[in-house]
């Protein structure tokens, strides 16, 4: 009987990926994958099977990798960032539920969240809150509820998922509710492109991000009331006394 | 000029390193770090030059990195999991004021909310917070006030630093502040000693959670109202209609 791994890449670099999804990869039979991500790692794989599909059809993908197992193969299930963080994780432990006898084991991967505040500096080193705007599966009342919730508790934000062609005026909004509660000075960054090719890393206030267009390759990060500018880098003290 | 990489090891072992902390770590000249930390490495990078500090010298632990990269080396700076979450990316950047010559950079790692998620199954496929109890740098106040807020707009949480000899009934305190909006049926579960040796994993309702002693290598997660039990693993669905 075959095993699945659900095996999160890292943003996008090869090298960012950890040492034993590169061996699963290695090691596995077949690769099932999101075009744009199997792309990503084709060419440190050559000679796999490789199975993909297209963006919306996360169901299908998942029943793919199921089948492949069933017939005895070795499956690594590729997500970009962390499998279990907006990835496949959950859906293929809900889609496992009809294949009781196949196992399936999620390896962790660096997320856009930590891999974004490295490239920004240290936003994240206090207590944060992950939120995606994407209300294609999420009501829009809760993702209101939990951006205004997490901006009056003085959360450091990461927002996934800021923006898309439907959704182009949702950091706004998002920016207008976290407003309420946070500063319009607030020290923010958006990274686009976290360990690719093309990778930008932007400072803003929350009052400039407001007004700021961004695309879905980008990760934001909104500062909490003690995070600050040093040397061009965003910081979030942990509070040390120096 | 020396160069100064602040690098998040991933939660253990060897093989959850991503690829380019460990060719970092092959890399440069002195490993600075925790001991208990650099004492998980140490075997992997046999003749490096090793300087550790023991833990609460994390000021001393920085400066001693960055007197080693004046004198023209490169330097890793390691940390256990993510170097910005909780970790020492903050305060590597606050000391690096005064060395404005040394260029610091920060390399993401898997951090345990991402490592731990994968051995629960997927608790944090939908928007989650990330709570240290420790009040040893933050005000007991402002802890509280995160926990109520992210339990409130049901968030998935994960908590750091759960325990220690001096904070034996803070678990117990967070769960009791959550359970004001969190039903007793919640579930939660528990990772000790993440990609470690003697790693285990136990799966809990909030109101059990509330009556279990944890200790400081444990990394607790509660789930949002939709988190179930599927095949033994805890599971955030992130909303695919099935």
């Amino acid at each position: 009987m075959g095993k699945i791994y659900v095996v999160g890449i890292g943003p996008g670099s090869y090298e960012q990926m950890t040492i034993r999804t590169a061996n699963i990869l290695e090691s596995c039979d077949v690769i099932v994958g999101y075009t744009v991500y199997v792309d990503l790692v084709k060419e440190h794989f050559a000679g796999k099977e490789f199975l993909t599909t297209p963006m919306t059809r996360e169901a299908q993908r998942c029943e793919m990798a199921f089948e492949e197992a069933v017939k005895g193969k070795t499956v690594a299930m590729i997500c970009s960032g962390d499998a279990g963080v907006y990835g496949m994780a959950g859906l293929m432990l809900e889609i496992g539920e009809s294949y009781p006898q196949i196992e399936v084991e999620v390896i962790p991967g660096v997320t856009a969240a930590t891999g974004g505040a490295g490239v920004l500096g240290a936003p994240l080193t206090h207590d944060f809150a992950v939120i995606s705007l994407s209300d294609l599966l999420t009501p829009w009342e809760t993702i209101e509820k939990r951006l205004l919730s997490a901006a009056e508790a003085d959360f450091a934000i990461v927002l996934y998922n800021p923006s898309s062609k439907k959704r182009h005026d949702y950091l706004q909004k998002a920016c207008d509710l976290m407003l309420r509660y946070k500063a319009a000075e607030t020290v923010c960054g958006t990274v686009v492109n976290i360990g690719r090719e093309g990778e930008v890393m932007q400072l803003y206030t929350l009052g400039e991000l407001r007004d700021t267009q961004v695309d879905m390759f980008t990760t934001v990060f909104i500062g909490n009331s003690q995070t600050k500018i040093l040397n061009g880098k965003m910081v979030t003290p942990r509070g040390y006394r120096l």
